[in-house]
């Protein structure tokens, strides 16, 4: 059993409080922690538009966090919390990172890679496995990811 | 078409040059050029035991690379050439930085994610769609790659 709803919570709002300097800074906000041992080695959040760079996403840099902290390249022993559905990018960085458990937020329909637009957590037949959870605090992710982009339509107007 | 042999062999051995950074650095020799206007403008090889991070494959050093140099985090016009088929997450990452044509040598028949164990470039459904052709200068590539783990087996007798 992966799910436990108290530290899901607790973990999840790590993120999404991570997911709000992303929001500051004009990028869309998402935000990660990566835990061991209930402590959190990880964070990241997204910052393609600070670093002008695509590969910016929460998961990638909680990962680089978390290799640095560890001075290791596998994170077994780890979960990843995130705030939105990881893409396809971020779901072979699990992979390779060799994430326990993934814990993520509000659904990604369009570019989902763990359930919505691809399965690939599901029986992809790499070399890891990673145990996956989604949903967790959703709404709350969700209604920051809506604002962002609405303040976005705003401005352009 | 997307099929200029001078030009791939050209740039395919400026990336195999870079996989032998990656040999002599104990890492598995993958190198990878990004390529605009006949000019490189990116460059990177595997880097995962040399940083301790499993992220640090040729593509996403040459991605972060290029992103810097054009200061840019779209690469819309440019082509890579990388001379193994690249994972998953580097099939991701090649997307979500809008690579137009990506050029591979060797095939990864166990984790290629272009044509090998996974096709996720060829009909996606993804928000950008790029050109492939593998096997160029493949042998050169795998020799690379078997003389690196004949020597780890060596190595560890």
């Amino acid at each position: 059993m992966i799910y436990n709803k108290f530290m899901e919570v607790y973990f999840m709002k790590k993120a999404l409080e991570l997911a709000k300097i992303s929001y500051e800074n004009f990028d869309v906000p998402v935000g990660c922690v990566i835990v061991k041992d209930k402590k959190i080695i990880g964070k990241g959040y997204n910052q393609k538009e600070k670093n002008k760079n695509p590969l910016c996403h929460a998961e990638i840099n909680a990962i680089n966090s978390a290799c640095k902290n560890l001075n290791s390249y596998h994170l077994e022993d780890c979960d990843m919390y995130v705030t939105l559905e990881p893409c396809l990018m971020c779901v072979g960085a699990i992979i390779n990172a060799r994430i326990k458990n993934l814990y993520f937020g509000a659904y990604n329909y369009r570019f989902g890679a763990v359930l919505s637009h691809v399965e690939l957590l599901k029986d992809g037949g790499f070399n890891h496995k990673t145990k996956y959870q989604g949903g967790i605090l959703k709404e709350e992710s969700a209604r920051l990811l809506n604002s962002f982009f609405e303040k976005l339509r705003n401005s352009s107007r």
